[in-house]
């Protein structure tokens, strides 16, 4: 396949800044920490880490999957919002001493760095149950069995058998050294549900059918999957100002990734191949120009 | 009021002892924590605490409001389970080193002292969003706008304006030594925010309307402050077997307590208020001898 052209990647780059300001903006009007009776210093340190900045890739792929499923990006927001939310709670707990112990998040001290690690914790567990309370309390004038089916796919996702669970892998991996599909495995459940989540969570929105979300689903698995491959590349080629966090930090923890697992140049046409397949799954749905079909390439080619 | 006659105190007695079965069978036949990838190191942890007995007091509640709304004790179980799936969670957490730093808990090690840190903190995180997932997954044959209403009550509970609220106002307790108001503060947020839901889940289940969930909510509101007193009181007069767990505790780690607070007199006057308060709010919805009617008393002359 032929390098992206620069006026499509120009198109992808500006619909991505369209996304992340329009969540910006949306953080800023509804303060989705603060509510009646919340201590201030939980919500200074739940506002704090929403407020992080980052690529704001999930709510991106809902709002554009829900669009696509006929419903206006304003009432798939707080859906939108509730992923970002989710994400920033597992960062929190990421960066945990007891976790990867990271000081350092998006350039910035992290979370259990500025607010000590009890309300780090605490952070994190609010971020987390918020995420599922703020979209069932804001996404009006959709039917309740449409939110509903959302809502079980976005908790699915975040759960045992998605999020958590990679994270219990994540922190085994040593263990498993030498397995290769280990590092699949924890890039599928990691990662790779939560961008899932991202994308069906907007179709179901729009109630999309059972056959249109396995079309979904396979799209995001591997864009997912891209994803963290490139990410574990740009844990070794960048430096700490492009990823904002430490580099090499993966190795030196011995954490297994696509990079220590397989080598750089196979990482680097796995990524080109989960890209390709990414865009494949959604042939004959969408059309060749469609932001969701370029956006796989897009981000195979980015530098943090 | 006069107390409780005997006949009575049994007939609450079974009720309860009925429910706690109901529950512990559902628990064992559903295996919640199981799903396909999740690690088995995960779901055994998590299971561990869900497994490891209590009053089983919040999924009573749910069943019983929403038998009263007419919906069957059956249907409303999922509901029911995903409210002690979030109480579990929260005694993990609660146990961890960085907050309350407990090895016991219901006579056992805490999930931490068996499992570890890191899969504690994991496996709370996991049936915190479990609690949330399982009853949307499940709740099968009740109105999709019903269970929507629900599991909106329940995730607001458990958000930062709840129980996690109240998990960081219950570690800052230290500092606001004197202040009489917070610890009531606290009973609120911490443990009241959940006995709330799990009464009215289970009316909201049934489509209880806003009324009628408003008379509930004071009465939970009150049941909830009993309970809480009455667990002040306990931790100074029980022995660590009548508790499951180290007592006197609170006083040794300079927590707020109703106790601390107001001396154990005036704690004891002040839950036998609460539970007459929690009656007083149902008067003329339930018939006199109802056990939620009862229920409250019952709480307040338990012995663990």
């Amino acid at each position: 396949m032929a390098a992206m052209n620069s006026g499509l990647r120009s198109f992808v780059k500006s619909e991505l800044e369209r996304y992340r300001l329009a969540l910006e903006d949306y953080i800023l009007e509804t303060a989705p920490a603060r509510a009646e009776g919340v201590p201030s210093e939980l919500f200074e340190s739940m506002e704090y880490s929403l407020r992080a900045g980052g690529k704001r890739l999930r709510p991106a792929l809902c709002l554009a999957a829900a669009k696509r499923s006929g419903v206006d990006e304003k009432k798939a927001m707080p859906m939108a919002l509730g992923l970002e939310m989710l994400h920033t709670a597992t960062l929190i707990h990421d960066d945990l001493p007891c976790m990867d112990d990271d000081d350092m998040r998006r350039g910035k001290p992290s979370n259990h760095a500025k607010f000590g690690e009890t309300l780090a914790l605490l952070a994190g567990d609010a971020l987390f149950v918020q995420s599922l309370e703020f979209p069932m309390a804001n996404l009006t004038g959709i039917e309740p069995k449409n939110v509903l089916r959302a809502m079980h796919i976005f908790a699915k996702a975040i759960g045992p058998s998605g999020v958590c669970g990679g994270q219990v892998l994540d922190i085994d991996a040593a263990k498993a050294a030498g397995e290769q599909d280990y590092v699949r495995r924890i890039a599928k459940l990691k990662t790779g549900a939560l961008i899932q989540a991202a994308v069906l969570t907007g179709a179901a929105l729009g109630g999309a059918k059972e056959t249109l979300l396995a079309r979904y689903a396979d799209y995001a698995a591997h864009l997912g999957s891209a994803f963290q491959i490139v990410d574990d590349i740009l844990d070794v080629t960048s430096t700490a100002e492009e990823l904002g966090k430490t580099p090499g930090k993966d190795e030196r923890d011995g954490k297994l990734t696509h990079v220590t697992v397989y080598g750089i140049e196979r990482a680097r046409e796995m990524a080109a191949e989960e890209s390709e397949a990414a865009r494949a799954a959604l042939d004959g749905v969408l059309p060749q120009d469609d932001f969701l079909m370029l956006l796989p390439e897009y981000l195979v080619h980015r530098s943090k």
